[in-house]
């Protein structure tokens, strides 16, 4: 059995977006000669989700909306969390709507997805340096 | 290693549907011949989900009028995404509710399950054909 | 590849709470000898959620309080699943939100977490035992 262990960086300059990263995963597997096998990928931080949609404009603008209406940034008094200083309360819970990770199969040497599949990196607290991870496990 | 990939075919003739996968998953997890390992199983569509819940008919109905009080089909001008002259939005917001994939352990051959654990497939943009891929990796 | 399993037990006292496991996983890594792999953890009941986040009491209370927006547990007779004689209709909707499972990373047999991930089990029907499955392959 092979590993193979990549972090990618990112730093989003607002307190929201999402960033297409298939190609960087995609990347990451190439490197990694796994031809069978399972890619793990995962937002190492907790305010931050890693969640596989279409890149589409419109879609995007939709889960921003959404989120907000489902965990509102504001008033920030609203969670207790923020108690502690932060001001990121609805960051974990729209997290936990979006996911933490994605499970995607390798096969024949690469991702194994339908047609309109493609990786997010979603950010929910940044205007900081944060990672995802990518593991990869197979032969 | 061993590796072992599936597709499963569903047409849903209605918009949204849910179809208990179970036993379509172990069948395949019987011909992948593993015996430890783990099966992914995850829709293939970003407008349709897999999951593990209970297969009680007024549950999923509970899980229709839930999403739909949180992500409305309609009015479908409500969603950017329908910009494109698609009327799916609702359905890649409730696909992030109930998730793209479920990873399920393989044990001594079958599937490793508490005893009311079922997968499902859950269709929210449905009359077409669309696709579940089943990946297993083990020994 | 080498392949372990464990399961952990829990009797909350409560209809819900939130007890962070990673201790009893990290141990659970220790035993299986794996260095480099994958570690699934899910909840083995359908009215349970195993997700990652931050150790932090107002954030759980954040999510106790916002979960019960979103699938308020009362009025009982607002589920079509609790005409079966349950009462835990609104239980199975939370567990979707906050996620059945986690897969983390193995890396120089240890969870390769970032700085604030922390392994939860989220009970939304408990007084009784209930299980968690901990699941790991890999070398």
């Amino acid at each position: 059995m092979k590993s193979h262990r990549q972090e990618l960086w990112f730093e989003i300059p607002d307190r929201r977006g999402f960033v297409n990263i298939t190609d960087e995963v995609r990347a990451v597997v190439r490197d990694s000669d796994v031809r069978e096998g399972l890619v793990l990928v995962n937002a190492m931080h907790i305010t931050a989700s890693v969640f596989v949609n279409d890149d589409e404009r419109g879609l995007l603008a939709d889960y921003e909306r959404w989120l907000e209406e489902l965990a509102p940034h504001e008033p920030t008094s609203r969670y207790r969390h923020n108690e502690t200083g932060e001001d990121n309360g609805d960051a974990h819970l729209k997290r936990q709507i979006m996911g933490r990770e994605v499970v995607v199969a390798i096969t024949e040497g690469r991702l194994d997805f339908g047609p309109w599949e493609q990786i997010f990196y979603g950010e929910f607290d940044g205007r900081r340096p944060k990672r995802v991870l990518v593991k990869i496990i197979g032969d």
